[in-house]
């Protein structure tokens, strides 16, 4: 039952993976992060997502050289030791700075970075809950201002996904000062109205979206018009479809946005022929 | 050399003290803290520090017994297994929601927090780069927005704090969207204008510092005048004199705003008779 994870080069049972109380991510989050889905063995924009971490190292200044194959072999190997081949899951890889004694300075002093990922088995492709889709509610977004940079400072998303349950939806948008929509509390946030693709544009108010950049690809290859822009939820609420991407996800059909119904209630034409598409794709050119 | 630390329950040596890599607090920085001075082997403002914890544990739904008696007796252990009774430092105490599988629901099912503690020994009352005075500079305050919350949500306060040391400078103040002071990195700000002490009222923007409730009590009883409302940076340039607070500098004068040397560039005369009386009724009231 026990799964093994990865950590700092061993592979542990999942009781045993444990690190120091000094670890700069325990103490100040300073940590950045990577999920990373597998279907039928293979692992889906694996490469963007190394591209993204090591966006996220840099943009903290945490010195750690991501080897490609090693990467690519840690993920293949949790796999395997898990026996999980010919399921459907995510991976899950962590980075935090390291151990030292605690002080907001981040010295020069070089530590080492602690390095861990586990596996979790989740149904992906033929998920009931995301066929019939999402009812989503507005919240405020109370998030830092540097959402492009995939840390552990996941509370306030955490919180917001925990209320958007308890009030009986499955979701939350985030809205920022001016009411517009910056993205889910996991996962980029769209609609479409006039048969057009809207998504917000990239910045750091939001996450810059693997799943995101290919569905945009996918779109236009579908000959769909997209527009990169910020939406609110009563443009959201007269929209003909909604949906939202993230690694666990892939693209899930929003069809309630709080009160409002939209379309018919279920996933709707564009977004139905978008996800076909993009499993399509995403398991062909998986690695 | 080593530290004797708490973790959940037992006294370990610092190197042995490890929590799961599935705690909620390395995974979504899902924890808050505290941190309580201790001088002449008393501790500064605990019973405040306490009831802080208890509120930051509330406000995020954690539930956990906080025993007064028993957070004491860690807290005094600690001081003894590791012979600081004639030193002074600082006690860290974190608490984290516990080990569960990661998702951004958090679920009903109970589970452990992990609870944590270590000693830091720092002079307090004879630094001398306190005794000097502060440059501080602004940077814009990226935090997110329940700043009350002691979370360990502290990459943004971390990066600011040492791009201000890389700038030759001590700390920096925080602005938010309307160039208004919030606090500093892990302090907060003060300035003194026409004889009177001027700080941000308490809101979700700024922590509710244990020492600025003393600080401003004392300043009551030096019949001092107080103003709790915002200010903006060049209000406090041109102030007579500036401070922080916090438990870990006590009153540490500001002597420098970004360009601006403050006053004489030296400890004011209220900062001083400010410090001198905390410091003495802190160690009264210590236990």
């Amino acid at each position: 039952m026990s799964r093994k994870v990865f950590l700092n080069g061993d592979y542990l049972d999942e009781n045993e993976a444990k690190i120091s109380i000094f670890d700069r991510g325990v103490l100040f989050a300073d940590s950045v992060y990577e999920v990373t889905a597998f279907i039928e063995n293979k692992l889906i924009d694996f490469k963007p997502h190394i591209e993204r971490l090591e966006r996220s190292l840099k943009e903290i200044n945490i010195e750690y050289n991501l080897d490609y194959d090693r990467f690519l072999e840690i993920h293949k190997n949790l796999i395997r030791f898990n026996n999980l081949e010919n399921n459907e899951g995510l991976i899950y890889f962590q980075i935090s700075r390291g151990n030292i004694d605690r002080d907001f300075l981040i010295k020069d002093q070089k530590i080492k970075p602690n390095v861990f990922s586990f596996t979790q088995k989740k149904s992906l492709t033929n998920d009931p809950k995301i066929e019939k889709g999402l009812h989503i509610i507005s919240l405020e977004d109370l998030r830092w201002k540097r959402r492009d940079i995939k840390t552990t400072q996941l509370l306030y998303p955490s919180i917001a996904k925990t209320k958007a349950i308890r009030m009986g939806a499955d979701d939350a948008w985030l809205l920022d000062e001016n009411g517009m929509v910056t993205e889910g509390t996991s996962n980029n946030a769209y609609i479409i109205s006039n048969d057009t693709v809207i998504t917000r544009q990239l910045s750091n108010d939001i996450l810059h979206g693997i799943t995101r950049r290919t569905i945009l690809q996918v779109s236009s290859d579908l000959k769909l018009k997209v527009e990169e822009r910020p939406f609110d939820i009563e443009e959201a609420k007269n929209s003909q479809e909604a949906f939202i991407t993230s690694a666990s996800t892939l693209i899930a059909p929003v069809i309630k946005i709080n009160d409002k119904v939209i379309g018919n209630g279920t996933i709707g034409p564009i977004t139905k022929i978008l996800r076909e598409t993009y499993v399509k794709i995403s398991i062909k050119n998986g690695i």
